[in-house]
Order: structure tokens, then sequence, then C-alpha cells
């Protein structure tokens, strides 16, 4: 998608060096900066200091972290290490392990030579793959935004469709596209009048600082909301439907995402507003079926009592990124970064293969091989 | 209550001068500083700046500036435009226009001379009601937190209590105790292992800046959180009850509150997590029947997209507060300050006369004369 009328992708290979190159997601909003990592350890880095973020993301830095690691050393051993140290950055979405082992099983017997050329075309499949996904979940999800349009323009009723959404689940989280987003921007290029409230999603700020920052790139209207409004928003008609991502999904239908997003469902819930979830297939975990089986990542307590922002310095008009500390000193916090929402408050799932229900009947309709496999 | 061991309140009367002083909570947590208060201008703006906040708090604040106006020029004109001047400061909280309305009963019948020391004495009995009715949350609140630390000590289970609260109805909200921290206060006191999850309440950060300073200075185990958390902490087994404050509570029971508490009640009812209301009868509206009859009021969005905190100059160890930004330049917000939770999700009130339904029923059984009046 656009950044100052260009298009980007999140990641991408310099085709000289094989090096991989991420746009540094902890810069945004304020600073447009590239980051070249050379080696798998920079791309653990960058995974765990959420340089780059965002569960379909992280999968494909990290097929692209074992590429880079087998430049280094193709041996068994050195591929083994590599893989554990990626896998461990990040515990929550599913997607890193999958693109982990789909190079892993790969490559494992090939001869050393070989190794990494072959995870670098598996790597740039798996790429290819999410970006398809991204514009189908896009595709599906235009669908479910013209109906609801198409039923407001048959009543005359002169108003934006209403689209919550939490966290960033747009572009810079996928490779393009987006999940949640993805239908969204599909929808204001076929021109519907869309409207977009940005919860800022604390700790970390991902809409604040991503999500409106994409939207604004694009031109979509929206508007910024703290976490709390939501509710208040639904009891008051404001909201036509949810629209967020996922990290990981169980066979039941359960879906874990950004902290605070179960609150979310419940205010929908409760006022009938549809929520959907954007599901690619690669955020499936068909091992799992209960929410309360997928480990949630606590994060850093800093990362609650610090904030970094944009200060500008009236004397001499200069900006810079300063961090400032926003609770009494010594102050102890608690940090989940994510939260499970049960399916049964969920309308239904986006996925690149269709709209459906939030259960396991309604995944085994259209994944019927991962249900076998 | 205390700070660095020494007690204060949050207002008062300096006698020599017959100004209000006031705690400046704008600056809390990291500097205390006292502000004084010589006319009714410097009192609309300190509650309309947030200087002073707390439903019952502003309700004491606008009674002593109703007084300052008196004796500035006691005419009835004057009078009158102080009131709406006063009462325009904040719209949610119903316990500025009572207090302020009175002040001007007790006033508008007398001699112009008599009419400042009325007010003053009329001011002082609201303030000390204020007092009183905290103290009387507190103890009736203290019941309900030891029957669940008596039935945990019956089962031998050797954990602290958990009670999560939103915003900040602490003594800095009221005049003393607090209201929803008064039962927490009792509780440390007597003895009882209590612990707090601290909603950090965006956007004005009440949560982080007031109830973490209050309890730290008090010496009670508490955790901030983000807003986003409580759902996850509910679901989890980590809370055993919520405790908030009101800004207004209609005669059937609905509850308007800080940005955020309907979501933390729908978590709670969801997760069968107690959620109690510590309501003072001065924020009771006995008028309004339906919570949607509530204004509520919108603050700036610079609340949203900015933020003030500590910056602290590694260079040379100085520390100061700073304003940062925490959106795209150019990002649109939107504030609402309140929303409602309706009475049946709320498992009962704490008031001072003792615990009752959430219901017109329940209200009506001990406000017996306000319900006739």
């Amino acid at each position: 998608m656009k950044i100052k009328g260009k298009s980007w992708r999140s990641i991408w290979i310099d085709e000289a060096t094989s090096s991989v190159v991420v746009i540094d997601q902890t810069k945004l909003p304020y600073h447009f900066e590239t980051k070249v990592l050379t080696n798998y350890k920079e791309v653990a880095y960058a995974i765990k200091a959420m340089i780059v973020r965002g569960a379909p993301l992280i999968g494909v830095a990290g097929a692209y972290g074992l590429m880079l690691a087998l430049r280094e050393d193709p041996s068994d051993e050195f591929l083994a290490v590599a893989f554990d140290e990626l896998n461990s950055t990040r515990p929550t979405a599913v997607n890193l392990y999958r693109a982990l082992k789909r190079v892993f099983d790969r490559v494992k017997s090939l001869n050393y030579v070989d190794r990494f050329n072959a995870a670098r075309v598996e790597a740039n499949l798996i790429l290819e793959k999410e970006l398809s996904i991204c514009n189908e979940i896009g595709n599906h999800g235009l669908g479910l935004i013209k109906e609801i349009w198409e039923s407001r323009n048959a009543l005359k009723r002169n108003e934006p469709i209403n689209i919550l959404t939490h966290c960033n689940a747009g572009w810079l989280a996928t490779v393009d596209w987006g999940t949640a987003i993805a239908p969204i921007y599909k929808a204001h290029r076929s021109g519907i009048d869309i409207h977009v409230w940005v919860d800022e999603t604390r700790p970390r700020n991902q809409g604040a600082f991503l999500t409106a920052y994409e939207l604004k790139e694009e031109g979509v209207p929206h508007t910024l909301i703290v976490d709390n409004a939501g509710g208040y928003l639904m009891q008051n008609g404001k909201v036509d439907l949810v629209i967020v991502g996922t990290d990981r999904v169980t066979n039941s239908g359960d879906v874990c995402n950004k902290i605070g997003t179960y609150l979310k469902a419940l205010a929908a819930h409760h006022n009938a507003v549809p929520f959907f979830v954007a599901t690619p297939s690669s955020s499936i975990d068909w091992s799992i079926k209960d929410g309360s089986q997928i480990p949630i990542e606590t994060r850093l307590p800093k990362e609650i009592t610090h904030i970094n922002g944009l200060r500008v310095d009236s004397k001499n008009s200069k900006a810079e990124i300063v961090q400032i500390q926003l609770a009494p000193t010594g102050t102890k916090a608690f940090n989940p970064a994510f939260d499970v929402t049960p399916a049964k408050f969920i309308t239904s799932f986006i996925t690149e293969k269709g709209i459906v229900e939030s259960s396991k009947a309604g995944l085994k309709k259209i994944f019927t091989n991962s249900f076998d496999g």
C-alpha cells in the first residue's frame, strides 16, 4: 500500500545482497526508515523488539531468518539452533512456528549446498501466499461491506459505514493489504463511504502509531479513540461492524488477538454489532481446541509505565522521539499482550476462502484438508 | 490520607484569607503542589482544567466557588452569573449542580451582607457531609471485603484479595478516603491482604497518575495494567471483585462513570466477578430514570493525541514534565469522557447507608426521602 503516494510492502529481499529489508515499525508514525537484516540474529531481534510485528509478517520474517541462517552455516546443528532461537522470539502467533517449520521441512533432507537456495524459494512462496491470502480476505470482506452499503443506500441513509478496529491488522502487519484492514482498503477504493474508528491499542499504541498512519497515507477517513471508548460508541449506534485480526485461532473458533479484543467483542455482542475476525488460514492452529491452551505472551512492564512519542521543542522547532514516564517511580505493572475471545462472540471469520461461521463446523467446511491432515 | 507520611485532604479553606486551597492534580504523580484559588473564576478554571476532579470533589469545589463569588459581589445578578459559569464547567457529574444549588438556595433569601458567611457555612457542611459519606462507604465496603476474606481463610487459601478499579475514585476524587478506594484503605488498615489492579484509565491516566500514587503513598500493594487487560484478568480468575466510583446514578440504578467502565462491567458479568459501584447519595440523580438521559461530556481530542509525562534527561539527570505527540500529525480524535453501565450489570451499590441492589427498589429502600422529595 501507499506511503507518500509510493507503493510499499512491509518486507522484501534485496536481490543484490540476499539480505532482508523491513520497514522499522518502532519509528512510525514519525520517521519512515527501512532496516537491512543480514543474519538470522538480526531477524530474531527485529521480531522480539517489534521492529516487525503482526502475525502474518513475523511468519514471513521468520522464514527469511532461517534462510539467512542457512547462508551463514547450512549444517543441521546450526539450522536447529537458528530455528529454536527464531521460534522463541514471540510465543503467541502460530504463524511464526508454522513458517519456520515449513522452511525447515523443505531443507532438512537436502545437501548442505542446496539448502540456502531452497529456503529462499520457500520463504518467497510463503510471502507470496500471505500476499494472496490478504488479497482474498480483502475481496471477501468487501462483499460483506458492500451488502451493508447497498441496504443502507436502499434506505436512502446518507451516512458512512462506521467500522471499528483494534490494534494494527493492516498492511504493516502482513506483507501488503492487511487482514482486518484489507476489506476497508478495498471498500474505500471501490467508492464506498467508509469511516474507521481506530482503537489506540495500549500499551504499544499500534492503532495510534500504525493503523492511523496507514489509513492517513491511503486517504481513508478515520478517527482515533481510546480503547475505553468502543463500548460507548456501540451503545450509541456509532459502529456498524467491527473487524479485527488474529494471532491464533483454535480449531473450535476461539480467537487470540491483541489484549482488549475480548472486551470489544463483549460490547459488540451486547449491542448486536457484527464482530468479524479476518483470519488467514496461516493463523489457524488445527492442533488446539480451546483458547485457554494458547500461550499468552507477557511483555515488559516498561511498555505500560513509559511511552515514546514525538516532542516538539518550541524553542528550536526541532521534533525528536523521546520516552517519558507515565506512573509514579517504581510502580509495578503487568503486561499480558493478548487475550482470547470465545467463538460464541464472533459473528463470522473472514478467510481467504470465504466467510464462515466461527465454529469447528464452519472452519471444517472450507478447510477440509487441514482437519484431515 | 497520607502523602509522604503526612495526612492531607484534597481541598480546604485557608482560615486567614478565606481562600480555597487544593492539590493541583494535573501535576501528580511527579510534583506535589497546592494551588490557592481566590475567586470563583479560578475555581471554574480549576474544575474545567481538572486541577480538581472527581464527582464529589468538584461538588465541594463548586460550593466554595460560589462562596468566593459572594465575597466578591453578593448581588443576585453576580450570584446568578457565577452559578451558571461554575455549573457549566463540567456537565456529567450531578454533584456539581447539586452543591451549587444547595448554596444558592441557602443564600438567595438572605441580605447581601449575610450571604458570604452563610455560603461559607453551607460549603463547609457539604464538605463535612462528603467526608462522612466516604467514611461510611468505606465501612460498608469493608464489610463486603471482610466476608470474602473470611470465606477465603476458612478454605485456607493463602492469597490476597484482588480488587480491580477503574479511574480514580480515591481520596483525591473526594475530600478524603474516596468512594471506591475507601473500602480498600479500610481493609488494608485492618490487616486484610489486599492487592489492587489499577486500570491506567486512558486518556487522562487517572489510574496511573492518581490511583497508583495514592496507593503507593498509603502502602497498599497494587499493579498497574492497561485498560485492555481487565477482561483477560477476569477470564483467568485474577480478579475477586471490581469496585468503581460514579459521576451520576439514575433512579433506576444505571451508572455513569469514566469511559471504559461499561466494558469492565460486561467482562465482570460474563466471568461472574462481583461488580460494585461505590455510590454516595450526592451522586444519585433522582430526576433521571434512564442512563441515556445523562449528558456525556466530550473533551478535547488533544487529550488522546498528546500525553504528559516525566522526561528523565540522562545528560543532566534533570526530570521535567513534558508533552509528547502520540499519533500522526493531524489525526482526528473523538474523546467522550464517560459511559453508562446499565443497572443489570451491577452487583450492588455501596452507599453511605449500606449495600443495596442496583435497582429503583434497592435505592428506594434506603433513600426513602429522596424518592418522596
